[in-house]
């Protein structure tokens, strides 16, 4: 098909080979190559007809590629790739230093208002579709409060933490909602949570030989920032216990809204991810934002924008017609 | 404040009860009046300060209104008054005859249009919150399946069938989703399932005094659409009862989307609702929505929307910074 969207990927981890499999599933959508800053030859990609190619070649792309989808991380990768891009293609990523956004959005418009391109920023679930949520039920039950609630899942930040503890081989930990929180939540109480109150966190750890165990968990237990706080618990298994059962990357949450409308009626308003794989969800939103960048940009709305810009119909291949007709 | 949103309010029915609750709620709107189709000193309004006129005057307020919004139902009152509104003012309406859709926006269009206002048809939960999501997981997770649930909530079209039994004085009617089939699609199973499969009716019925109610149960249980091809349950309750126990507007529902990404995970994406009100709660959407007409009327997108037309930022009282600052 001549007129499916062309699409780049910059960054091959998890995020990238999630966006190939994403892709796949979209008619309307056609992958032109990714992008990496590896020795290209080193990359081994499953499909056997996607050209991999080092990142200074990208702006020889310039009109062969109609959005890059940038899947970098946000502490060192996007600072610098997400203007990089601006300047030359439509983009999309999932930038989630939540405290850097406004500094960040303000680096990307103005690459991509100088070269008139649309640039989505922070695509994703949080953020990204949870923000949509926080954002439109408040809007909707302005006397109320929001709730974010993260898990079952695993947390790459808070394993890698583990992984560092002396006498620690290997580890995960999952982000668990606490039951009683969410209870509380959901029937309207709107009660005031700290993060803590809502999460506890599961640790699976393996040990080194002989390493006292104890002391592992004492060790974890006390960490400051990662789990002192928290209601933490500790499960030594073995290495092939890891292997089998925990090298998924299973994630989700929800956000609810508790709202009181009139005569102090109770109004509740939850959306809710349950998913197999974090980074192949992830990838699937940053495809359909990426159909919203490429027609938002040939509208002229050049610049950065975030989920909040996006009216829902352009994440869509179907025309405003057949959603109105099959889908309202 | 000089610079509110000012908004007028056309039936005040529920919808329209709901809609003068939720304006209290926005410190950026100021109703102006509702308008009726009765003699306006017949109609009591609990806020002291709000004018009740006929709605032959609305013309004159051409000015002095930003958004109307329109409560009337959608079998007699809207396919009249949305586009005899849209020819003056911005408009809000909750048109929701799912089948004629297509149709009532093309004649609102073309009235918007004309008038260079801004129309946002079929606003509320569903159509509204509910298609937004259908819209937007089907685009995120193309390889999957959207189902609807409703309920636990009251069906005011069921209720008044009941009503019209021979032997009924009183009833309503409660529509139930199934718990299987709600866990079924949880599980991301995917499975085929009708409208009859996911919902059980549970019906309140009170008797004329002597009246034989094996035979009103009967009637019930065999009434064709309504009942005869659903689980239906039929109780049957005093007058008491009925008053103490069954004269809330409670309903809510979700969408689920089950999808399959990569080397099949299993993602599922729900949104849900648990509304004490349900007209209050569709109130309080319109309402949101009022604001977006008027920002997108002041931009000069004129002609009929629907939700999938409306970035989400356009529902918010607060800037683009505060949001990308605090909810993203």
């Amino acid at each position: 098909m001549s007129n499916q969207i062309k699409v780049g990927i910059v960054g091959y981890g998890n995020l990238g080979r999630g966006t190939v499999e994403a892709i796949k599933q979209c008619p309307d959508m056609e992958l032109v190559a990714i992008f990496t800053r590896r020795t290209p030859d080193s990359v081994s990609v499953n499909e056997s007809n996607v050209q991999v190619l080092h990142i200074s070649d990208a702006e020889k792309y310039k009109d062969e590629i109609d959005v890059m989808i940038l899947c970098g991380g946000s502490a060192t990768d996007l600072p610098d790739q997400g203007p990089y891009f601006a300047r030359m293609f439509n983009t999309i990523d999932s930038y989630d230093t939540h405290a850097k956004i406004p500094e960040y959005f303000s680096v990307v418009d103005n690459a991509a208002k100088e070269s008139g391109k649309t640039s989505i920023i922070s695509v994703g679930w949080d953020p990204g579709l949870f923000s949509l949520n926080r954002l439109m039920a408040e809007a909707i039950l302005p006397n109320g409060e929001n709730y974010t609630f993260w898990g079952k899942g695993l947390s790459q930040g808070h394993s890698d933490a583990i992984r560092r503890v002396e006498g620690v081989v290997g580890g995960v930990q999952y982000t668990v909602p606490i039951t009683e929180a969410v209870e509380k939540v959901k029937s309207g109480e709107n009660p005031e949570l700290t993060t803590a109150e809502k999460h506890q966190r599961i640790c699976y750890v393996v040990a080194e030989e002989g390493y006292d165990k104890a002391k592992i968990e004492h060790d974890i237990l006390t960490m400051p920032n990662y789990f002192a706080d928290y209601h933490t618990e500790v499960n030594f298994i073995t290495a092939e216990e890891l292997k089998a059962n925990h090298s998924q990357l299973p994630h989700g949450g929800f956000v609810i809204r508790g709202g009181k409308t009139g005569d102090n009626h109770k109004q509740i308003i939850e959306f809710s991810l349950n998913l197999e794989s974090n980074p192949e969800f992830t990838s699937s939103v940053l495809v359909a934002y990426a159909r919203a960048a490429y027609r938002l940009n040939k509208e002229g709305q050049a610049g950065a924008k975030t989920v909040y810009d996006v009216a829902p119909g352009y994440l869509s291949p179907k025309s405003a017609e057949e959603l109105r007709r099959d889908l309202l």
